[in-house]
């Protein structure tokens, strides 16, 4: 199996409701440094699995629907936590849809909100 | 699946028994960089695989239980090469007894002895 | 000169005013991954600049004050622009009233934003 | 499963042919940092899966043959595009043959070509 | 002082002449990635040292004018060994034409060559 | 003013004694993640600080006399306790004897003990 990852980074803002949460039950924010993993089993005629520069283009047009927002004011996650781990499934998702015709077996999303935490979505294509 | 991973460290002392091991058969020390992902194939009702403040407080007790020690004087580890991928065995097997009510599918700790050499453990949970 | 750093992060909303932060205007937020680095001429008794456990908790109390936040509804930033380098500049100046005591000599506190934005700030003591 | 990463580097030129590589059609380089991870589902008799040393000598060797060179004019790459996937599975298939009697069970090669892309191909053994 | 830096990266082909070069005098590349340092004493009207977006832009117009290319080739270098500590210096040097308005003290650039190796040239502005 | 730095790492035992390192008083160990960094106001006449090869074979000479031992047995620590900080001052006066002839005006050794705390001590030549 190959992979080719891109690396690319949002800048949000948000708040969780539930106890669990604790202070993070206020509105604050993350910078989500973005790794977008595609995967395949053989390579194309040009010995790729994806054009890198390809890739980062696209993730970048999915980020920037995101970035620079609160997301609890986005009606797509209204009554939704936010969370890394569900982010990085609608980053995947929304990924998934632009690559469809890639020729792709999987995508795997990964968004890391610190030096010492991260969170992973992974998904056939 | 979905996952998320959480970073600590701890501080050890030990040594090896074994010609293959070289100059690291000398009573000498590391630190590791741990690694624990915990991984579910569906989120909970809040939106997430785990608490992440609830992960990292569980490694770092596992961790405590370790750091700032010699392993060779360790009953546990009695006759026994306290290897990188080992301990990643000991870390993930401990954390696993904390972690079997969460609904977790899978866990996975990495301990990065250097910028050049880590190794991992993956078992089902 | 020693030196002796810390790392820890925190997690806050705000927004910018004036046209040159073009979308960053719009309420978002940031993970900010904080080092403070602590120097000095000559080691004290211990041999130390200063005990890591204690830097590393002055740095997280200082921290903790600002994390999970709006910075925008904090009365101390009213009417400014909260940038990278103005924080690092907070975060040093409150740690300095902290560690005024430990005999130092200058303090640099660097907040990293993403994987390719970085800002410092340093200060005699 | 257990697995045992080692890291190492290589420098080369190389020219990519085919309209979607842009700029990279000109001749330019790269540095790939290299991560070579070995999987085995139990440990052996030393409690490891292979001794680092060793791993990190016989990646070291594989690299040698390829580093300060220009892949353009390597007869086992004429006519084909030196991607950073197709260099993944060169490592890795020249790596396993090192190592085909270390009682392994995978092998997985990473190319990191910057901070923003990378590259890897699994395998058994 | 206040400092910002932003991260980048580009892709080259070169040879070195002399024999301290070794291996490294056959035609061969890296990857830098590069970090350039904007230094200040005081924050500007925004409480900015730069805008890290107008930092980012001119930083990728140097490098633009590198990367993807054979040094060797290029007639600014004829006769000169491109280490990684001289083309610190180029796009050091470049960067401060572009930036020579904005009000800096200095500016520091740092070319990472591989995960173990880096060189730096900082200048007054 | 120019640099260059390399990296590599050692891994030793040792205690602290004094009561500000609470369980860090008993017999543990440490990988350090050892950056040297080379100073140089002008360029020698290959356009160089100092050849990496060289550079990084000198510091691995130094940290070998170090790794894979139990600093608390070494005659050259007795009675001292060796703090991150006060390593990077032997490292630094180890490598500056050995590089003495190279033309050189400072020389900085960090040590990173973990992804979370390091020290450097920088010395002129």
């Amino acid at each position: 199996m190959f992979s080719v990852t891109v690396r690319d980074h949002m800048m949000i803002a948000h708040s969780f409701r539930g106890e669990v949460f604790g202070p993070a039950q206020r509105l604050h924010g993350a910078t989500y440094v973005v790794d977008a993993t595609f995967k395949r089993t053989a390579l194309d005629a040009d010995n790729l699995v994806v054009d890198i520069g390809r890739a980062a283009e696209q993730l970048h047009a999915v980020l920037a629907e995101l970035s620079y927002r609160n997301l609890d004011d986005e009606p797509d996650f209204a009554g939704l936590n936010t969370s890394t781990e569900a982010l990085a499934q609608v980053v995947a998702d929304r990924l998934a849809e632009r690559a469809q015709d890639w020729g792709l077996d999987a995508l795997v999303v990964t968004l890391h909100e610190s030096h010492v935490a991260w969170a992973s979505y992974e998904r056939p294509l």
